[in-house]
């Protein structure tokens, strides 16, 4: 067990997003295990590096290659988008080590933290995220849909700001619509809505609504949604969340 | 109006931690805004810069400084730890702006997005925030406790895991110790949670307990709580939530 596998996060997209503690990890590993637009955020960093592409939604097949690579003694990168730990890599690398190979907790493993995608979109935005937040993904490949109603109806009436993850997908076309429409049964029409598509990286793109007028499908696979609070506000060209809460 | 002002975040400690795009903003910047202890994390970077070192606890009189300098035609960086966007000082700059000078609109603002002790806290242990989670000041500073804990109560019913910022200071002692009651009438004694000292930095230490043990006492200022949700567990040394949920 002389290998080892840290899980890294990109950030959102710029290379300048990444951390300087991310970039050594990358540069040290001898194999780089992710999803393929991941990877190609990775500039080539040695000679002798292994790249092993994979589709998205393989994730546990993904995690477990990348610790039998770990086990027969190679220095694994296991690369996530945004922070490795918000819906993404780290999770399921765990998940492998729990059901897989006993050997494989005697591996050295350890995460990188990174900037997550909420936090690029929030900050391009202005500071929508000042105030209690919680982050919800509203895909159901792993979860069931009465969860995730019922998480969003209880974030909703404590007045948590909400960020959404994975909103949409060719596959999952209508959940964000659903959850639109059970968010305005409890919240107010005026309630800032940001549609924040490709946050932290080049071509990002801020859409500023409402809940009344929120229109599910301008979000794809790669946009984050935000739904404010009661007291989430514009002001100039900003919008955000004072730190106190109504009483 | 030709100064600016950009709201930065170190990061939870370790400079490897620190966003390249913070690192130009620093550099960059002629003037310097914020908690003596963050200003102290950027390193000397040029002769020309003045630091504006203030107490913590006046973060409002701090941002309309920062928003007179740039005014003033200064390239001005307010300095939080972690990410400015998450209980730091990028609200307080809005808050500023809507309550102060008009011409303050003008100016041109921007936000610099970090890694936020969560996530670094996180990082250290495994994946505990592998599913839906939610992120909760325990400051009644500036919000009624009875909002603290109904939004306590929300996150609990809806099973999310449940960061605590600030969960405790020389002013707040009895905080945490009254949300572990009343997270212990909802929740599992068996919940894991977690209280990471120092997130991110060299000198930082992970204590893993369970609700039912968990002793409010070992948190202080520079604590991060994480509380896990009904499907947060231990395989080996590290802790983690799956990426789905219980039905």
């Amino acid at each position: 067990m002389t290998g080892s596998l840290v899980v890294v996060g990109t950030g959102p997209g710029k290379p300048e997003l990444m951390t300087p503690a991310t970039q050594e990890a990358l540069a040290a590993a001898t194999d780089l295990v992710g999803y393929g637009p991941y990877l190609d955020r990775v500039p080539a960093l040695r000679a002798d590096q292994c790249r092993h592409a994979s589709d998205n939604r393989v994730e546990l097949d993904r995690a477990r290659h990348a610790l039998a690579l770990a086990a027969s003694g190679r220095r694994v990168a296991v690369v996530s988008g945004g922070d490795p730990g918000v819906f993404a890599m780290a999770a399921a690398i765990f998940e492998a080590v729990e059901s897989g190979d006993p050997e494989w907790h005697l591996l050295d493993i350890r995460v990188e933290p990174g900037v997550t995608a909420m936090l690029a979109a929030a900050a391009e935005a202005g500071a929508p995220l000042g105030g209690d937040f919680c982050a919800l993904s509203l895909s159901d490949n792993l979860k069931s849909w009465a969860t995730i109603e019922r998480r969003l109806k209880a974030a909703a009436e404590a007045d948590f700001v909400i960020s959404l993850y994975n909103p949409a997908s060719k596959a999952r076309p209508h959940q964000l619509g659903e959850a639109f429409t059970l968010l305005r049964s409890i919240k107010a029409g005026e309630t800032p809505v940001l549609f924040v598509r490709a946050a932290g990286s080049a071509d990002s793109k801020v859409v500023v609504t409402t809940l009344a007028d929120a229109d599910a499908s301008v979000a794809d696979m790669r946009t984050l949604v935000i739904v404010g609070s009661s007291t989430t506000r514009r002001v100039g060209r900003w919008i955000y969340t004072p730190r106190g809460a109504k009483p």
